[in-house]
């Protein structure tokens, strides 16, 4: 798994709503497979609230740690608790600022609709000098792009379907060319009848034998019922069919094991 | 909202599943509403990979921002990766040691079912020193419970359903113990047929004039789509009819001045 040094990618989640249980934080699961299957290791996820020192310092933490890519969501509509923009700008010391390219998107937005620049609309144009508006094709508030000495950051905004088509109609053509050159790869096995503390010496020895192979077991409910336990297989190589290769060793050294001491094993697909 | 000063409860969620997106970080949703209605401030959320350093890193984090509450999911179990314990005694500078309590806990659960100790089994029962170890109903993963200085640590298993049995039947109460004696009450306006952009001013001056009120909007479909916008209204006091009164002006005004602009507007129900 140690094939993405230098990709570490860190997601930030911005939004009382999300802190205080109002909504689910269903975009870093979302962002979390994205960056996952483009190479990049998923380092750290930072929850903070609409407050600008907040925003600020989950910034200039995924900076100072090194991250290659930092991408936020949430925080950038009309609204006063909108403050993602002022708290970028204040982790990379420089200036909120009008940027034309954003405003003459916003424009576009409310003019097809026959609607007026206000104050709250023009808010949505300003952004960290030296930043690049990303359009957005669905809402109206555009994201961010600013690359900040080696690291690409993204804002993208929290309403999930225009989160999804701004990263695939932008962001994910910049990590592809950015990022690593390999392949991340997974499969599964669930296992029946078998305590999850029983499983746990087989999966150490397996992953001895398999070392580019890394499992993750999931009690998939509680030891004292019934024991059913999924083990997930994951790999990461340059080579896709070599990391299939590791997998599917792995997932049979897992059932033979497993089946040698009475467990039910069922074999998931295999996918990349 | 600034009444629960001093009451800052941080929410850490251990585990590369939640990284990678193969899980959905319910159990943080959980836990905010949980704290929120128990009077906490949720401020941060901090997503970690099963990794000591990484574990002790966020634990530190959230000590040495003052956090009155601390509360992990995840990393409790009998495998090679769960390691939330030693995480946390790393970031406590103390020892991981068999607590005999725990020990006594887990073997009580695996007798019951005929099974022996092995040493998986008994790493569960290894906590640092000077915590306690919390009675897991379900499962076999005892919790840990430590106070250092002011704060109050609670390690969870991630298994949401030991995670909230052992919520509800220990942490809770001392919860309510150690915190705030505020009331959280809630509303929310649905408003249909105007921008979000233009309801901001008027967030803005309910907000002034309801000044104990927190309002946030919520676009439920795109700008470029139909309009279609949830405020959620927030209040705290020490006194739940004054909280509920400031909740019930607040969303009067926004009824009001919505629908003068146009706006069709229906309350849904107040809560605590």
């Amino acid at each position: 798994m140690g094939l993405a040094e230098g990709y570490d990618a860190w997601i930030l989640t911005i939004g009382n709503e999300i802190l205080i249980g109002k909504v689910v934080n269903t975009n870093l699961a979302w962002l979390g497979r994205k960056l996952t299957l483009l190479g990049y290791k998923v380092r750290r996820g930072l929850i903070v609230p609409d407050d600008v020192d907040e925003i600020a310092w989950a910034f200039r933490t995924s900076l100072e740690a090194g991250a290659k890519v930092v991408i936020s969501t949430g925080g950038l509509g009309p609204t006063f608790d909108d403050k993602t923009a002022e708290g970028l700008a204040v982790a990379l010391g420089v200036k909120l600022e009008l940027n034309e390219e954003a405003l003459s998107m916003v424009k576009r937005k409310y003019e097809e609709r026959g609607l007026e620049l206000t104050e709250h609309r023009i808010k949505m144009a300003k952004i960290p000098r030296g930043a690049k508006p990303i359009p957005n094709p669905i809402g109206t508030a555009p994201g961010i792009y600013v690359i900040w000495n080696n690291t690409h950051i993204f804002a993208l905004p929290g309403v999930p379907k225009e989160m999804k088509a701004m990263f695939e109609e932008y962001v994910e053509a910049i990590l592809r060319k950015v990022g690593p050159k390999i392949f991340f790869v997974e499969g599964s096995v669930i296992s029946r009848g078998v305590p999850e503390s029983t499983i746990a010496p087989i999966v150490d020895e397996v992953m001895r034998r398999c070392n580019r192979v890394y499992i993750k077991s999931h009690p998939r409910t509680s030891e004292a019922g019934e024991f059913l336990v999924e083990l997930h297989v994951t790999a990461s190589s340059p080579n896709r069919e070599e990391a299939k290769n590791e997998i599917r060793k792995a997932i049979e050294l897992l059932v033979e094991k497993i089946s040698g001491i009475g467990g039910e094993v069922e074999i998931r697909e295999i996918s990349t």
